[in-house]
């Protein structure tokens, strides 16, 4: 093809005076200010990356992201706990677009480690108020019919830093003890109903308590009526295997539902005729109140979003001009119907654009595009979901709840964006 | 928790009981089979996972499957290509399950090896026919308004194999050049408007010629309707940045069409009067027919379907009664509408069930239910998309277009699964 590099080398003539064209238009203007950074590849006679080989097929069985996409990882706050054993990472939200979150990248939160436990060795037992107790080895599950769902996962303490005013700088920090992903496992009614719930009698005030085979085992109480809906004994996310952090061979995904209750390593549902009050459910995930009374039993994660981009680890690194304002919307009720932005602090709203149609109890991912004349901003979003509910601000729920309040905390996030794109995680009065 | 302590030893015991009595169901027989292997965990005092402490949620801030998965990886076969530079690896399909892709493990196919781009140098070129030839820069890629899709992207010889009859035992080999993922990017639609179409005249008889950054270029021609119609530049996948193998930082998306044509680190976009007619869509990425006559443009991928399990990587380990059958579907032209399953070569068929509803150029996850009485089974799916169109079998596929072909084999795959579980690929006439 020696027409085509003669083409190529024309071209990039032309390109010069093209570039010089494009000055006119707010897009050429980006692209000449960064075709004048430092020499242009495109212009330099030799391009590394073109004048030899590259990786073979073989060179990665099981590949990895790219060496400079090393700081899109999980991350802790070292003062967040005593030690990392019993603690929390968080998804790096700020760098990631679309919707489904990579297993490597997911956020962790382990109450005694993440224990490795081989498919041989995994037992599933299902105990209590059922016809006759059973035991399920791994291969028995797959046996089942199964189904396949993308549902979030959010921590109950997602952006609880900022009931009392702690302003972490980074939407990963804030926000980012969230993942989505496309499970694939059995749904636990299956199994119940393979138990036989005739022993349950009425069903209406019955529960189940799961528990996981970790050291903490993590036990929560779930109401049946909960069980019976549409909570997952799986065993695959992103198609693949869940990863041992996530509960390898099989975890419980309860949609919609606080994180703690996604039982991994689940080893036993047992039926009965109350919840057991345990630890997770009384000292931990209740939320405190004004007046020292504690809600419990508040397992629904209520509509929420944020915008994760421009935010403080994703500064606006151009000038005035075309910017997408990009973030994260979800509802553990139902479907996200709707997103607004502001870039007011809350004056002025304007509605988003959804990338998708919102499925029930996933993440949404909205955009909204727009022109930014360089001056600061005070970035929020506003999430709807289809029963009508909407994310209320800080002082709304503060309102109601006090700042005694660990758990649950699905407010209004504000981003002071400067003229220089930086940004800052602010509160608005 | 003591009294939970005491209970989980008396439903112990009680698991006793409950697995002989469970005996009596198929599920407990199972149950019961694999809880004899080897001592049982849940009956042994001490559990090794349960004793201790697991990892921190600082063990991987980039996680990667347990090791006990190890065997989910790509594979290339090695007499397949003379070297590893210009080859292809497959995804492990036979593995997974649901309709995600990890990029971990989603297939490759190279033609001058995987090269290592910076998004620093990162350019692209829209030139040619257009009003003004541009460059742009990665961050300014970044400042248009974004879209996200699920596609899938297959290799032209997927399945090629077949065609003559060479018989890959292996479901990853024989159809595991696919891979399907959440793909985030600017429509390519944008970029050639904001480079300006008025100097190409009418469009209806233009054609784009698009190239990637590495040695080999890749160089293809697309009419221009496809390219105004649903192509992305896409710089992301399952939310994270695109990994070097699958063209870091930028690759083209070309939902439903050959693989061949979504170019890696794209690097030039050129409007023209006509194809290229480039190496790789005239000696390659062409259908040589019975009387010699090549096929060419032929573009999309026809709707098709492969049991992934049981197959020969994937055997029933299990003996008679409930069974999964588990397969994916696709079609180039819309979403599929339904999977028929055949366990006789294709007598008779049974409607399979659908995981979620058909979404248009990606992958569907079927299911069939069975309760399988042992003896050997000829298992077959046929895909239906939205057109009307059906996956034809292998015989009328070679009656239309003989067996010098190695591009768009689309017919249906007939496993024969015997009734101690194996499975191997055969051909029913």
């Amino acid at each position: 093809m020696n027409a085509g590099s003669k083409d190529k080398n024309a071209t990039r003539r032309a390109f010069l005076k093209g570039a010089v064209a494009a000055g006119a238009t707010v897009t050429g203007t980006a692209a000449l200010t960064s075709a004048k950074a430092g020499p242009d590849p495109l212009i330099s006679e030799v391009q590394e990356w073109a004048s030899g080989l590259g990786d073979g097929v073989d060179a990665t069985p099981y590949g990895l992201p790219v060496r400079f996409e090393g700081d899109v990882i999980r991350r802790n706050v070292e003062w967040l706990t005593a030690d990392t054993i019993s603690s929390i990472n968080f998804t790096p939200i700020h760098a990631l677009d679309g919707t489904i979150t990579p297993q490597g990248c997911a956020f962790e939160r382990h109450h005694s480690g993440a224990i490795e436990l081989k498919k041989q060795d995994y037992r599933l037992m299902i105990n209590g108020l059922v016809d006759r107790p059973l035991v399920f080895s791994y291969a028995d599950l797959e046996r089942f019919p199964r189904e396949n769902h993308v549902y979030f996962c959010e921590c109950a303490a997602n952006t609880g830093m900022e009931w009392a005013g702690a302003q972490l700088n980074g939407v990963q920090f804030t926000h980012g003890m969230i993942h989505n992903m496309e499970y694939s496992g059995v749904p636990l009614k299956t199994l119940l109903n393979e138990a036989g719930l005739g022993e349950a009698g009425n069903l209406a005030d019955k529960w189940i308590y799961v528990e996981g085979a970790d050291a903490s085992s993590n036990g929560r109480s779930i109401p049946m009526e909960k069980a019976l809906d549409d909570v997952l004994v799986a065993f695959k996310a992103n198609g693949e295997a869940l990863r041992k952090e996530h509960g390898y061979p099989v975890r419980l995904v309860v949609p919609g539902w606080e994180g703690n209750l996604w039982v991994k390593w689940l080893r036993r549902v047992e039926v009965a005729n109350g919840p057991v009050e345990s630890r997770e459910e009384t000292s931990k995930y209740t939320d405190t109140l004004e007046d020292g009374v504690s809600r419990k039993w508040t397992w629904v994660m209520d509509a929420k979003s944020v915008v994760t981009s421009p935010s403080p680890q994703s500064p606006i690194l151009h000038g005035p001009g075309p910017l997408v304002i990009n973030g994260l919307a979800w509802s553990g009720r139902g479907s996200i119907t709707g997103v607004d932005v502001s870039i007011d602090g809350g004056m002025n709203w304007r509605p988003a654009r959804l990338a998708r149609e919102g499925e029930s109890k996933a993440l949404s991912r909205f955009y909204l595009d727009v022109n930014w004349d360089g001056t600061e901003m005070l970035l929020q979003s506003r999430a709807r979901d289809d029963t009508g509910y909407v994310q209320p601000t800080k002082r709304q729920l503060r309102e109601a709840r006090g700042e005694n309040s660990i758990y649950h905390n699905n407010c209004i996030q504000t981003w002071w964006v400067r003229s220089n794109g930086e940004a800052e995680n602010v509160e608005v009065s």
